[in-house]
């Protein structure tokens, strides 16, 4: 008798996240997946990196939440391609949403897709939607302990972007502590310091993305 | 031929919850399930509660993270009783873990149990535990507009502590406009203001919850 071997098999969102995957290959476009605690910060990164780079990279938007459109309202005053999904309660995007979603914007004129992902630490990880990168937004106001509370998401990025530096001087939050919990869990992480806000920090960032953007077009 | 009618069927989550409320009953036992976004303040704040009420109340403490035993520690310190869960990934407490949690704290010497469930806004509001009341913690520099982003948990709490006032000379957030949107949106909800930083606003807080506790006591 053959024993069969169950292996490689994808679940129906890894599928479509294939699919999606193939698509934006297809198109030579990043996409970077934003995760972050609700207000930590993701819409503002994502606009001050629109701002930053949009004389060099086409950018398209797909904001996640739970209900409302503010956050694609605040894209669209940008001028960029943006999709909102409203995930009527399930707590992160999944590849469908996604898939729906890629089908609303202009592919053929995109370099750069940032997803913003639904505020929550925990579930959107588990869910591959096609991406080149995961990125962490994480706020100095939150606290510098959430690596230890939330490790799945500290190991899971290729970046943490520490925002809200503005406010140190008003919160304990030691950030050299916190950059050596987040190396010691994750040594490949790129960590960035920044102010959505004053615009502090937001330089390096903007690089490092662009040099992301640059090394995927360079991989064909 | 009878068609079945399904209704009033608990589910698995729901009857163990039943049981936890019928235990805590028996002992006359208020529980308060405090959920919030990761490092909106819900132990400081229950840490705050424990400081003001330790004299009129005893209280004892179920953690809840993903992973460590950090905030189980800071409890710990105030030398209250205090169970810590990690639910090893998930999202959210459930009515079996608060079930087992209840066996290891000594109810025949409490008459409060706070129970700070996992960092998210929404999985969390979908599982009972067998509580009495569920309130929110709401931190200022998340922003003043998640009552649009994560509806159901306004709606779900009786009460909203908007947290960290000391930072609202360095942000953006609307206090009133932020009230009015709770109230809309939840009429019944007791909103409080405070800093467990400062001590600001924690005195209203607490006389509100001694007198839930009281209320819970006076209905038998």
């Amino acid at each position: 008798m053959e024993i069969p071997v169950v292996q490689n098999i994808l679940n129906a969102n890894d599928q479509i996240a294939l699919q999606n995957r193939q698509l934006l290959d297809e198109h030579d476009i990043c996409v970077v997946n934003i995760m972050a605690s609700p207000g930590a910060g993701k819409t503002s990164l994502i606009l001050q990196t629109i701002d930053a780079l949009r004389d060099r990279v086409n950018i398209g938007v797909i904001e996640g939440d739970i209900a409302s459109n503010i956050d694609a309202d605040r894209v669209a005053a940008k001028d960029v391609p943006v999709v909102q999904i409203n995930t009527g309660g399930q707590c992160h995007l999944d590849a469908p949403m996604i898939q729906r979603s890629l089908a609303e914007l202009p592919l053929g004129h995109l370099d750069m897709i940032f997803i913003e992902n639904v505020g929550n630490l925990i579930c959107p990880v588990s869910f591959k939607l096609g991406e080149d990168l995961n990125v962490m937004v994480a706020s100095v106001p939150e606290g510098d302990d959430k690596p230890y509370k939330y490790p799945g998401i500290f190991v899971a990025v290729d970046a943490v972007v520490i925002n809200k530096i503005d406010l140190l001087p008003y919160v304990r939050f030691d950030v050299a502590a916190f950059r050596e919990l987040i190396l010691g869990m994750n040594a490949k992480a790129s960590i960035f310091e920044v102010s959505c806000e004053t615009g502090q920090g937001i330089a390096d960032w903007v690089e490092w993305i662009a040099r992301q953007r640059d090394a995927n077009q360079n991989k064909e």
